[in-house]
């Protein structure tokens, strides 16, 4: 399945820097760089040094013109990232260095790497599985705390482990299921079905688990999409941006490299929140089905926290005609009632607005967005809704709509076949959803793959990776 | 002169890439390294292991928390960069990770390094010359094959060398200079004035061709300055947009790493133009003391080639008055008359204006700027005059304002030296001069420098080298 080329690619970040990498992968990585190096102490050949050692020397074109002085780093198959040769180049970091020494190395024989070609070597070379292979495009992209720890999990192997193993015990129950249908009418039994009955309802408990922790995997690989509704006035911007302002030093850091705008992200104790539709609404007409309104339950809708926010200053009718609008809206979110302007509300309003507040069974924050106070309890209601969210730290996440949708597909079959050994089955039916049930359990590690499958996840890999 | 600080630093370029490189040197790197590093192989430690090695494990929080999967390469003093300890940490390419490594190497002793301190500090421990440290930063910034070659030859130590020798054999001569002087009323003469004066001549013969060659240094740097001077309606925006557009795809990738705007930027076989001033002239008017023409003569003082735009088409009248306004203005340029539209124009005025180019002594160049017509030979002579106006291929270029202003004050002292020898100048004076000149060389190589000097080089470095 890999083709014989040695391919090379720019693998740090495009652009000028101090330093800059170039990685060479193949059967000829060492031939190749032997063409163009020339190492510091003569009569040294890169092909009689040991893996793991670094050299320094000169890259030199074909007529022995210098273009830089660069430290070489050898690794031999298959003690190395791809599993193959490889040979990394450490230059200056001027684009024209960079491009003249990738010129280079194409010129002796190497082609330009594809996205992610790298990791798919990897993979195909048995270095990781497939899930890991995409953890480390996760990895890479992680921009957050939370979506960081995330991507290594898997990338160390989070899922596959488990999975491998527990779909190795299901392969061996279809070989003795299919084993008894080679017996045909002699009603041979030599799969014990109890035993079967148990590894299924094993792996339904994980595949569960792990389909239902999709939600936040993919919330906290994207951002927990958070809604602020509330009336125009009520000083909706002016929280935003002091949220936003809090953290911009590090939103500013990742921009342009996560997402294309950078106005509605943050980041707090390492969870990324994003901020959906934050344009304001109105309540004010008379009709409940306004657009206003309906406007304000679509962003609930998308949103897993919501934060519904009063202005203390208003007359209270207005107020509590907005809240009979959301209340029913709220249920399976984490919501909380936000009353803002207690700086310049009246003692009375302040207490009505509470007790309606507290009425919702929801937590009610009294800030002042103009004036800074309390915005940490306002931080503290994002974080521990985050990890309410969550769930145990130390359950593995799914953040992969590839696996996502494979497990699901798996969980069909799963449930078939238990429904199925409930009513005794035959042979031949259980067969079919077993193979089926591993099937999807095989794409998500790769032990099942196609070109066009990996095609697909390596694409969106950066190069270089 | 060091301080004894462990420095670290993101070296590759800023930015999510594939891999990123953190560089960490000095005393303590091993140690610091040690405290997050978690080899693969249990019980490893990088103290034991040899130089020019690379070590594949996991960098782990305090708490033991993995931060990412990372190859250390080892480098031990002497033999690196710096001349100190050097640990290169690479590490999955985001942002992330990047901050996370840098932050726990900062919790663990290290200091954040300034820009360019890891070259200081290879200048400092004798590991290059302070004029090869600036090609460093020159290096990086090289965004045109001639620049490159100029920044490379002189990182390699190209005017080190003979300077640091003649250097040399003039502080020789000082001395004995000087200890004549000890010798006060006995008149003798242990420094021989013949070869002195012999050294001062090939002293200044190199200053003087190293000061003249940094007009074309200065301009290879930061590309060689282009005006093309003519009438609004000549066609020369036509022409620019031409020409850039052939070599836009190459601009653009330097684009924002060495200029603001990239417009007026364009690279011909490896050498870098620059338009200067693109804007109209009208030289319509009849007072030569005309807005337009002072804007031209300005245009081509800033340039040193000239492209005297014609329009082929329009009344020989103006043209040649536009041409009288010009002439004498081109002398020390390198011109050529380029009249354009032929495709449009007719004969008598074609043969008529090309006699009147012909006349100026300049090459005239028939070009049709709408029909892409010998623009091919229009850029022939922008590369041949640039070779013209660089000299040898093969000599030192000047680029570095500094050096030039170095060598500007030490050619005074040496022609105030041989004039002194010519006259028979007392010792005191003649010694005088020569440790004039001694300081204006050091100053160059570094030999002798000041905290503000290296201050002022360094901070226009960037960060992680």
């Amino acid at each position: 399945m890999i083709d014989q080329n040695t391919i090379c690619a720019i693998s740090t970040s495009p652009g000028k820097g101090a330093v800059a990498m170039i990685r060479l992968s193949g059967n000829e990585a060492i031939p190749i760089a032997e063409k163009i190096f020339k190492p510091l102490k003569k009569g040294k050949t890169l092909k009689s040094e040991k893996s793991n050692t670094t050299h320094y020397g000169g890259i030199v074109d074909k007529n022995g013109n210098l273009i830089d002085d660069v430290i070489i780093a050898l690794f031999h198959a298959p003690h190395s990232y791809t599993g193959e040769n490889i040979i990394e180049i450490t230059c200056h970091g001027s684009q024209f260095i960079q491009q003249s020494i990738l010129q280079l190395l194409v010129n002796c024989g190497a082609r330009l790497a594809r996205p992610g070609e790298f990791t798919q070597r990897a993979f195909l070379n048995g270095k990781m599985d497939l899930s890991q292979a995409e953890a480390v495009a996760d990895l890479i992209a992680a921009s957050s705390k939370a979506a960081h720890t995330v991507a290594l999990k898997q990338m160390k192997g989070g899922i596959s482990d488990e999975i491998i193993s527990l779909r190795k015990k299901l392969l061996d129950f279809t070989s003795l299921v299919e084993l008894e249908l080679d017996f045909g009418e002699e009603d041979v039994e030599f799969a014990d079905r109890d035993a079967l009955n148990k590894l299924i309802s094993t792996i339904l408990q994980l595949v569960t688990r792990l389909t239902d922790s999709f939600l936040y995997g993919n919330a906290i690989k994207n951002g927990i999409p958070v809604a602020i509704v509330g009336d125009t006035n009520v000083g909706k911007s002016t929280l935003l941006n002091l949220l936003l302002q809090e953290d911009r030093a590090i939103v500013s850091e990742i921009a342009g490299t996560t997402r294309d705008t950078i106005e509605d992200v943050m980041i707090i104790d390492g969870i990324q929140f994003r901020f959906i539709d934050t344009a304001g609404i109105r309540a004010t007409t008379d009709t409940i089905e306004s657009i206003g309104i309906k406007r304000a339950y679509k962003k609930i809708e998308q949103a897993d926290i919501v934060l519904v926010m009063l202005d203390a200053s208003v007359q209270l009718n207005e107020t509590i005609k907005f809240m009979t609008y959301l209340s029913g809206h709220l249920t399976d979110k984490f919501a909380a009632i936000v009353i803002n302007k207690i700086d310049i509300a009246d003692k009375k309003t302040l207490n009505e607005l509470t007790e309606l507040g507290n009425s919702t069974g929801f937590p009610t924050l009294l800030i002042s967005a103009g004036k800074q106070r309390n915005i940490d309890e306002l931080n503290q209601f994002l974080v521990s809704s985050a990890h309410k969210f969550q769930g145990s730290d130390s359950d593995v996440v799914l953040t992969n709509l590839r696996h996502y949708e494979a497990f699901l597909k798996a969980r069909e079959a799963l449930l078939r076949i238990r429904d199925g050994l409930q009513n005794n089955i035959s042979g031949d039916f259980l067969s079919q959803d077993i193979r089926e049930c591993l099937h999807y359990l095989g794409e998500i590690t790769g032990e099942i793959s196609t070109d066009e499958v990996l095609g697909n996840i390596f694409k969106n890999f950066c190069i270089g990776k």
